[in-house]
C-alpha cells in the first residue's frame, strides 16, 4: 500500500505520477496551495467551457489555422473524456479565485498541442489559451456547470427517496399506529399517513431543487475580467454561449447583467440552502425512525445489517439512520459555508468561487450516499409490527381523544383522569382483549358500546397491508445482507 | 417613565393594563412562559384563520343561533383590527406549539361574546370556539399569513433598494472608476456599472421573495391535529379555505398532504433562507461602500449624519453602513434559528412554529430596516469624486492590462515591471498631465500615442455624469438632515 | 423628527416620556438608527466607566473645580441609579461603533451639570465629559462590565440547574431503569445515573463559565480611539483602572496590548461560545427528557401545568421542556451572531461592539429563563413511574447483555435470537412474575437461576428511593401550580 | 461485494490493496458505509487504547498464556507503527457511534494473533479482544487522543503565527502610518502597534489552546457501554488509565462521572469552538492584510508567489491570503458540525463520536494549512511602503486629530471644514514638503509652527525600521519562490 500522506480531505494521488512539465504556472501553485487533485468533474466542465470559447473564437475571428484548432479541441477532447486528469494537480481549494486552475489547463493545452504537433511557437498557453477569456469567467461558469450537475444528482436522489417512502406508504396502508405531537399520544392515525407526511417533504426537496435550475443556468461567460467584456467581442459571447450550451447539454444562459454575474454568488448561496435542506428533511425522518425502531417503542423495525456491538451481543443499532444523519450534518455545513463564501464577494469579484464548488461536491456526495443509505438500504427492509401498534395504542388513555364528538372537552377530561386502562397495560392482539376494552370503556364513559365500535372500529380491523408487506418485504430485501 | 424590565427583547407593556379574566389557561401560561404581548400582527392573523373556521362551520353545520354566532364575528371584528390586544398578553416564545395563544384567542372569544350577549353558557371556549380545530392547523396557518405578509413588505423595501441602486446606475454613467478584484485594481469601467451589479442582486432577491411566496401559501388548516384531518368535515375544509381567503386577501391554498403541512416546516426554512440573503446581498454592498467612502480610497463620500467620534473631530464615519451589516448579521442568525427549529420538527408535528414566526418578525423587521438606511437614507445622499477616481486610475500600473489586444501577455508584464508611473503618483484633473501620462506610455511601450488615446478615452472623457449628480443630489437631499 | 414606527423587537416607551433636550448628538441618533432604550444595565455600565474616567482625571490632572466635579459626580450617581433611564432613547441595534451612546451619556452629563449649576459653560460635553477618552476605549470597556455581569448570573441560574440535578440524582437512587445506547436497549443502569450525567454537563458548564471570567476581564480604558493611548497620560490610566475595579466590584484589568484591545473581540467570542453551549447542553437534557416522559415510553411523568391541547382533552405536553428548547436555540443563535461580529473587527476596531452587548443581553436572558424553567418549575415536579421501568426492562431482550461474563458473546447472540420474552410483554409488578421470568431465562441459557438472580438482583429490589421520592414531591412541589 | 464508488472527499486508496480476510463485521461495514481509508492518526489511537486496555488485563486478572499476550502485544505495536493500515479500510464517517472502527480492530487484531500463532482458538475478538471493553468507551478515549493531539499541532502552528507577527512587529518600528477605525482616518500609529494588535490575538488563541487541553484530557475508558462501568473492574480501570499515559505520553485522566463521560460531548464543542476561533482571528488579519495591500491603499505590498491572471499581466493578487481565508472558512463550519454533533448527544450515548473526530482532522488540517501559509510563506515576504504610509497621511485631514489638546473639539471641527490639504494630494518623501505642510496647519489653526512640528514629529523621522527591513527581508525570503 502506497504512504498516507496527512492530506486526508482532498484526493490523495501518487504525486510521481503527474505530469507537469512545462507548467510553470501550475508548478508555482502547487508550491503555494500543495499538491492534490482537481476533481474529475470539475476537469471536465473547465474544457468544456475552454472549448466552447476557443471554437466560438474560431468561428468568429478563425485566429488559428485548421490544423493547430484540430489539435485544440483534440487536447481538449482528451481532456473532457478525463485522459489528463493526472495532469491536474491542483486542489479546489486554492487562493487567486481560480486563477492556477485556468493556468493549469491553459498550460496543459499548449504543452500537449506542442508536442503533437511538433511545435511549440503555435499556441501560446495565454495569448492563445485564454484569448478574450479571463478566469473570472471561464471559473464561474465551469462552476456553474458542475453545480448544475449535482443539483440534476442530487435531484435524482431525492426522487428516488420519495419513491422509496411513497413505497412504504402504499404498503403500510391498513396498519393503524398512535400519532404522536409533542412525543405524547394525541389520536390514531394510519401508518401509510406517516410515511405520506415524509414523502411529502421529499416531494418538495425535489421540487425545490428543480426550481434551483432555473436559479444556477445563468452563467457570466463573456464577461471576462470584471464583467465588463473588456476583450470579448459581442458574436465571440453568443457563439460562446451556444457551443457551451450544445456541449454541456445544460440550458446555460449568458447573464444579462455581465459585472453582476462576475461579482455576486448569491445564485451559489441559494442553491447551497437548496442543498442543506434535503439534510433538514433527511434528519426529520431519521429521527422519527429511530424513536419507532427504538426498542420500547417497536413499532417499526430497522434491519440487522452488522453487529450492533462489541460488548453487548443483544443489539441492533439503527446504524444507517446515523450514517445518513451524520452525512447530513456535514453536508449542511458544507453547504453553510458555501453561504460564508457569498458573503465574501467583494467589489468586482468574488474569489472564494473553487472553495464553493469543492463544498458543492462534497455536500452533494454526502446528501446523495445518505438518501441512498435510507431509500435502497434502509427503507425497503424496515420492518413493521402491527401487534406493537395496536398493544401501545390500547395502553393508551389518549384513544380517548376520538370521542371529542361524543362528550364535551372537560367531560373527557375528567373522565380520563379516572381511567386507569392506559396505566396498567393490556395484552394486545386479541379480539376477545379489545372487546373488555370497550366495555371498560363503555362503563368510563356511559357511552353505548356500539359507538364506541365505531368510534375504535380500526382496533378491530384486520392488518390488511401485514401479510402483503411480508411478502412483499421478502422479495425486496437485499440478497447480500 | 415606567420601570423598565429585564425583560428587553420583548415588548414591555404595563402589565396592570392587561385584562385576563375569565381566562385561566392563558394565566397559567403567564404562569409557565412570563407575560410579555403578543405581536399585533399574529393576533390579526389568528383572528382571521378563527373567524375563516367559525364561519365555515356556520355555513356547513349551523351550530349556533344567528345572534349567537354575530356576537362572534363582532368579537374576531374587534380583534383583527386591534381594539382587543391588551388581553393577548403572551409572547410568541412559549412551549406547547401554540396551544396557549390558541387557548387565549378562544378565551377571549368565549369571554368577550359572554359579556356582550350577558350569558356565558351559549359559547364554549374549546368546545365551540375551537369546534374542529387544533392548535396544530390553526396556529400554524396564522403562521403562514404572518409570514406571507412579512415577505410582502421585505419584497417591498427590496423594491426600493432597487430603485434606489437604478438610480446611481443612472446617474452615475460616464464616470470612470479602476475596476477591482481580489481588492487589487484590474480594469476600468463605469461606476454605473458597479451600481448595476449590485442592482442585480437587489433583482435577484426580489424574484427570490416573489417565487417563495409560491411555497408558503400551503396551508394546513382542516389538518386539526395530526393532519388526519380527526374532526372535520370535508365540506367545512373546503368553506373554510376560501372563507380565508377571502379575509386575508392572500392566495392561500390548503395542502394536499395534510399530515405533512402539519408535521413539517421545510417550507419556512426555505422562506428564512430566502430572508438571510437578502442580509447577505446587503452585506456584500455595504462592504463594498465601506472600501469606496474609506477616507484613503476616497471616491463615493457618505453623508455626515452625524459627528463621527468623541475624540477625533475629523471624522465621519460610515453609521449607516454599519448599521444595515449590524442588523443584516442580526438577521441572518435570526433567520438560521428558524432553519434550526425546522429541524427539531419530530413525529407529528413541529412544536417550535410560534418561535419561528417570532424570529420571522424580528428578522423582517431588522431587514427592513437596513434596507431603507441604505434605499432612503444612504444612497441618494452619496457624493462621488470622479476626480479622486480619475487620480488612483493614473496612480496605477493596472491600466496597462488595457493594452492586452495590441501587445502580447508576457511583453505587457515586463514591460509593467519597469514603469513607475503607478508608484510616483501623479496630480489628478488636468487635460495636460493626461496627455503627459499618455506619452510616458508610448515610449514604454512602443505603441502609437493615438492607439493608446484610443483605449484610454475615458481619461479625457469629461464626466458626463457629475454636473447633473451635484444638481441632483440637491434636489434628493433629505431636507432634516 | 418623523414619526418613529412600533419597533418590535425592541423596547417600546412612549416616546413622548424622553428627554432629549440639550442632546443634538443623541437626537442625531435617534434620526439615523431610530428610538428604543438603552438597556439600564448598559446605562449603569457605561456610567461606571465615566465616573471612574473622571474621577481618574480629576485626580491626576484637577481640571475641575470642585463643585463643578461634586455636580459631574452627582449626576453620574444618579444615572449609574437608573433615576435618568428616560435620557437614553437609543437602542444598542447602531452604527458607529458606540459613539452615539457614549455621545448622548456626555450630553446628558454636561445638560443636568448646567442645570443644577445654572451655568452651561463650565462643563463642555466632549472638552470635558470625552476628556482622555474615545468611544473606543469607553463602549467597549462598559461592553466588558455588562458581559461579566451577565455571565455571573448565567453562571448563578447554571448553578441552580446543576443543583436541581443533583436533588434528582439523590431522589432517584435505587432505582432502576434501561440504559439505552443510539435509542436501543443496552444494559440497565441506576436512574440516579442519569441524572449524574446530566449533572455532569452543568458541572461543565458552570467551570467553564466561571473560567471565562478570566478572559472577558481585560479592559481596553485608557487605549482612546485607537488603542494607541493618545490623549491619556499613564497616571489617568492607572487611576481609572483602579477606580473602575472599586466602582464595579469586579477584578477588571488594563490591557497590556491596547491596540489589540480595542481592534480585536475574540474574548466576546470565546464567552458567546460559553453561552451557546449552555444551550446545547439544555437541549441534549430536554431532548432525553421528553423521551423518558413520552407516553409510549413512560418511565418518567411531566407535571400538567396547563391544558395540553384545544382539541384533545387527554393530552399534557412538555411544555416547560419545549418553551426551554425553544429559548435556547434562540440563544445558542443570537450567541453565533456574536462571533460573526467578531469577525466583522477591521484595522484598529470592532466597530459592532453595541450590537455584540446587544446579542450577550437576549441571549443571556433566554438562557437564565430557559434553565429556571427546568430548574425551578419542571424538575422538582417530575415524577417517576418504577413500575413502567421494571415492565419496559422485563419486555426487553436486552438484560441478556447482563450475561455476557457467563456466556460467550456469540453464544448469547444465537440465544436472544430465539427468545420471544422480550416480545411477547410482561406484566410487571409482581414478584412472582420476576420469578417466572428467571425460570424462563434459566431454560434458555442453561444456566443456574441463581446465578442470574444475582445478576438480576435490581429486578427484586424494592425501590428504595420511590416513597421517599413521592413524599419529597409533595413537600417541593410549587404550591401555585 | 458490489462495486464501490468514486468517493471523493475520502481517501482513495485501491481497494485490491486492502486485506479484510476474517473481518466480516468490517466486511458489513464496507457494504453499509463504503469503503475509505480510516486516518492512520486515529489508528494510532486506538491501537494505543487496545493496548492499554489489553495491558490492563493481563495486569490484573492475567486472561491470557504469556505467548498469545506477547503476540497479541506484537500485532499492536504493527498497528501503532503504521504497518497494517491496510487493514483499516473504513472511513469516519459511518454509523453505529464507531462500533465498525472497533470491531475492525479486533478483527484485525483476533486474525494476525491467529496468524502468527498458526491458531485461530487463542484469542476471539470479542470475548478477548473487547474484554471489559465497550466501542462506547473505547473509541470515545481515541477520540481523545486524535484531538489532543490536534490540539497539539495547531498550537505550534499558532505560535509560529504569534512570532512571525512579532517579527513583523520588531521589524516595522518607527514606520508610521494612519490608523483606521471604521474604514476612516483615525490617527496615526506606529505600523508596529498593528502588527502587535494582531499578534495579540495570536497570543490568545494559543492561550486559549493551551487551556484547551485541560478540558478534552478527560477519557471515559472503563465506563464500557453507558458508563456504568459494567464488565470491568475497579483494578483494570486503573492499571488502564495508567497504561495509557504511559504509552501516549498525554496527561489523560479517567472521568469522575463516567455516565457523563460516555454521554455528553460538550468538551468536544468547547475544543473546535475554540479551533473556530483560530480561523476567526485569521480572516481579521488576512481582511487588514487585503487593505493594506490593495493596490489603491499600497502600504503593505504581498510577495508576486504567481501571475494573478490570465487575462490581467499587470496583477499580482493575494493568494496566500485568499487562501487562508478560504481554509479557514472551511475550518470554521467543520467545527460548527462539530457543535451540532454535540447536540445530537441522546440518552446514553453520543453516537456521532467518529464524525466529529473525521471534523476535528479536517479543520484542524485546514487551520495548520492557513496559519502556515501566513507564518511560514506571506508575512516574511511582505514589504513595507513607508513613503506611501506618509503620502496616505499628508493626504489626509485626520492629522488634525492630533491637535485635540490644543484646540477645541469644535473649533477643529470647524478648522477641518474649511482645510483643502486632505483633497487636494501632496506629493510625498521631501523634507520640504512636511515643512510646506507644517506652515498651512499653522495658518489654519494658529497654532505655532512649533508645536505642531512636536505634535507631527513622526512626519519628519526617519523611517529606521526600512533599511534594516530590506537587508532582513533578502535573508528571510524563501529560496524557492
Amino acid at each position: 500500500m502506497s504512504k498516507v500522506s496527512i492530506n486526508n480531505n482532498e484526493h490523495n494521488f501518487d504525486e510521481h505520477n503527474y505530469d507537469v512539465h512545462n507548467c510553470p504556472q501550475t508548478q508555482a501553485a502547487i508550491r503555494n496551495f500543495g499538491q492534490g487533485q482537481t476533481p474529475p468533474e470539475f476537469i471536465q466542465a473547465l474544457a468544456e467551457v475552454k472549448e466552447a470559447a476557443l471554437r466560438a473564437l474560431q468561428d468568429t475571428e478563425r485566429p488559428w489555422p485548421e490544423p493547430v484548432f484540430d489539435s485544440v479541441c483534440q487536447v481538449l477532447g482528451d481532456i473532457r473524456a478525463g485522459k489528463l486528469d493526472h495532469r491536474f494537480p491542483l486542489n479546489l481549494a486554492q487562493g487567486g479565485a481560480g486563477t492556477s486552475l485556468h493556468m493549469n489547463i491553459c498550460e496543459v493545452l499548449a504543452d500537449e498541442v506542442g508536442q503533437r504537433l511538433g511545435r511549440t511557437d503555435l499556441f501560446h498557453f495565454l495569448d492563445d489559451g485564454a484569448r478574450s477569456q479571463s478566469t473570472n469567467d471561464v471559473v464561474s461558469t465551469a462552476a456553474i456547470i458542475v453545480i448544475f450537475r449535482r443539483l440534476q444528482s442530487l435531484e435524482r436522489a431525492v426522487i428516488d427517496l420519495q419513491e422509496a417512502l411513497v413505497a412504504r406508504e402504499q404498503a403500510w396502508r391498513g396498519i393503524t399506529i398512535m400519532g404522536r405531537t409533542e412525543c405524547q399520544d394525541a389520536l390514531p392515525m394510519d401508518l401509510s399517513q406517516v410515511a405520506s407526511a415524509w414523502a411529502g417533504s421529499a416531494e418538495r426537496d425535489r421540487w425545490r431543487l428543480g426550481k434551483l435550475k432555473e436559479r444556477i443556468r445563468t452563467i457570466p461567460l463573456g464577461g471576462t475580467a470584471t464583467g465588463t467584456g473588456h476583450g470579448a467581442s459581442p458574436v465571440y459571447l453568443f457563439s460562446a454561449e451556444q457551443h457551451l450550451r450544445r456541449l454541456t447539454g445544460l440550458p446555460l444562459q449568458r447573464s444579462q447583467n455581465l459585472t453582476d454575474a462576475v461579482a455576486q454568488r448569491d445564485d451559489f448561496a441559494e442553491v447551497a440552502n437548496g442543498f442543506a435542506l434535503v439534510g433538514t428533511n433527511l434528519i426529520k425522518i431519521c429521527r422519527d425512525l429511530m424513536f419507532y425502531t427504538s426498542t420500547v417503542v417497536g413499532e417499526l423495525e430497522h434491519p440487522a445489517l452488522q453487529w450492533g456491538s462489541t460488548a453487548m451481543p443483544v443489539k441492533t443499532n439503527p446504524v444507517l439512520l446515523e450514517y445518513a444523519m451524520g452525512l447530513a450534518i456535514r453536508a449542511q455545513h458544507r453547504a453553510a459555508s458555501i453561504v460564508h463564501y457569498t458573503e465574501e464577494g467583494f467589489l468586482q469579484l468574488n474569489a472564494f468561487t473553487p472553495f464553493m464548488v469543492d463544498a458543492f461536491i462534497d455536500a452533494g456526495t454526502d446528501l446523495e450516499r445518505a438518501l441512498t443509505a435510507l431509500s435502497r438500504d434502509l427503507l425497503p427492509a424496515l420492518q413493521v409490527h402491527p401487534d406493537r401498534c395496536l398493544e401501545n395504542m390500547l395502553q393508551s388513555r389518549a384513544l380517548l381523544n376520538l370521542l371529542r364528538k361524543d362528550l364535551p372537552y372537560e367531560k373527557l377530561k375528567s373522565l380520563a383522569a379516572h381511567w386507569q386502562c392506559g396505566i396498567s397495560g393490556t395484552k394486545a392482539g386479541a379480539q376477545e382483549q379489545v372487546h373488555q376494552y370497550i366495555d371498560e370503556l363503555s362503563r368510563l364513559t356511559g357511552l353505548d358500546p356500539s359507538v364506541l365500535m365505531e368510534r375504535l372500529a380500526f382496533l378491530l380491523a384486520p392488518c390488511p397491508g401485514y401479510p402483503e408487506l411480508q411478502s412483499e418485504l421478502q422479495a425486496m430485501a437485499p440478497q447480500d445482507h
